[in-house]
């Protein structure tokens, strides 16, 4: 079973593998530089669907699908599942994956919901009480920005601290086996608030709690920034991952030449119009299951630290003046079990 | 660490115990029936905050501090916790929990919440991944009604299948001592939806889940309704209620002389507006913790089986048209560790 090593980071003692992983995106992350990685991209904003919001149902349905098949799986394969998504009441989860007839958990973490569900995962599966067990979630321009913000129709000006909630989806299966990618170790973030209250600057809303889950996990595993190729946060995007790197520095830890950030990779920002960078609950998912994975499983990187990050607030919250608190999981992944 | 003895249930090694709970609840909730039993009733439907929502934060914060102080411990001694909520991101289990500082995982499973989060830590703690763990939830009546139905200064005349949000908030912290009440065992539901789209008549909606989850675990486990001195289920009020016994009759099981739901025990329907009954998070999340577990603790009751029933749908869904998909989770409690 998976070892605690400190309060908040477990070193897992088999680390279980990532049997399987699905990637599929819209057309504006298909057209960005990340493209080719993806398992599927679709031109369709609806996915063939009457909303934006059961679009997004059909996403995650897909990609779930597609991270079983490459699995050479059924849906009576996985034990359980769990999923999350940034729609009030996890809707795009509820309705995309009620036809699998897979027990499922339902969870929450905006952002950091593949950290979350994939950390839940690795803990179940190598504490023997898993045995394939699926993370997803997923995120839409569309039904974010109407939900969050404004009507897209309102055509509302978007701020330059502003960032664009990516259209994607994110699925990984977990199994026993011994295959590269691994997970090796996990650490469970708390909520940190350092009273951010501008809704348009999520990026820094959550850098603190990159920073936090980050030199945590550095301290309790005794590991250095070096020992790993990429420090992957989830959706900092520019202004976020700035912060990040300076925040770190303050506690002597130097990640500015390994860090990189899902929402900064994933688009163009010179030719694609999207301000500070990709965000969304299917901005990590996608990158980790898109484009990380297949480099660890190939040994073209040996190891990452994967830090998808959330800002927990809702317009209800914000209109009522509150702050911004978010939170981040980590999850080293790696090429080697041990 | 846990049996899985099928694809849904799990039988506990060691049937960790729940060292501590507390039971927090509003006005009409504390003159209702179990009124005596909650750990406080709070007069004031704002908890001293400006906002409901902000009341409601405050309500899952004093129930958190209260099992906490119960069982003689301070925050810092709680390795990490699980909690959700039914506001639209979660919002009263964030700014509730923020400041206690401690590592946690969000969930999301509506008025499944308390199963889903007594599961999940049972399962952690019984694997040995946890040290002392908690499980909290909360829901409030204003500031539901304003978010899933119409603000209640427009007066909307509800209908006869309607049920109340509770105002309630329930919290258990498991640890691996040994003293009852223990958990024994979990089932994990799926999304079960046979197509009610009534947002006005969720029991309806939730009986199935809660039919589905008490077969499997009785099938799985082979106990019988009369190993239990009670089934019981979250909020199925009047409506659902009746419903679950007829759906469980035609798979020729009979609960009916000992079902209890917490959503009809928590008001008196006679003298108590609440039409249907009790419902929300909360209601499941408080009677398990006031009225319930000191009965187990104590020895008056030997073995329940505590099924939270969830109703997964938003506004958002309802309008476009969509059914109510449900879940409940199966958690068997009981008296005795084995």
């Amino acid at each position: 079973m998976a070892k605690k090593i400190s309060r908040n980071t477990f070193i897992m003692e088999h680390s279980p593998s990532i049997h399987s992983y699905a990637a599929v995106v819209g057309k504006l992350e298909g057209a960005g530089p990340l493209g080719k990685y993806f398992d599927e991209v679709e031109n369709d904003a609806y996915f063939g669907q009457k909303t934006w919001e059961k679009g997004e149902s059909e996403l995650m349905k897909r990609t779930l699908k597609k991270a079983i098949s490459k699995g050479s799986l059924s849906p009576a394969e996985i034990d359980y599942m769990f999923a999350g998504d940034l729609l009030n009441q996890c809707i795009s989860s509820t309705y995309g994956l009620k036809d699998f007839d897979i027990p499922i958990f339902g969870i929450y973490g905006a952002c950091s919901t593949m950290s979350e569900g994939l950390s839940l995962a690795s803990l179940m599966t190598d504490s023997g009480i898993g045995g394939k067990v699926a993370a997803v979630t997923s995120s839409h321009f569309c039904s974010a920005e109407r939900q969050f913000r404004f009507p897209l129709s309102y055509g509302g000006v978007r701020t330059p601290t502003a960032q664009w909630t990516c259209t994607a989806s994110g699925a990984v299966i977990l199994s026993a086996k011994a295959a590269p990618p691994y997970v090796r170790a996990v650490t469970i973030g708390k909520i940190v608030d350092f009273g951010v209250t501008d809704a348009n600057n999520m990026g820094a809303a959550m850098a603190p709690a990159a920073t936090y889950v980050i030199q945590t996990f550095l301290e309790d595993t005794a590991m250095s920034v070096s020992d790993f190729d990429a420090i992957v946060t989830g959706d900092l995007g520019l202004v976020g991952s700035r912060l990040l790197i300076k925040l770190l520095q303050h506690e002597n830890i130097d990640i500015s030449s390994n860090h990189l950030d899902c929402g900064l990779m994933m688009f163009d920002r010179e030719n694609q119009d999207v301000h500070a960078g990709g965000s969304g609950c299917g901005c990590s998912g996608s990158v980790l299951c898109g484009y990380f994975l297949d480099k660890i499983r190939s040994g073209e990187l040996k190891n990452i630290l994967f830090c998808a990050t959330g800002a927990l607030m809702s317009p209800t919250a914000s209109q009522q003046g509150e702050s911004i608190p978010s939170i981040s999981h980590a999850v080293f992944i790696s090429n080697q079990s041990h």
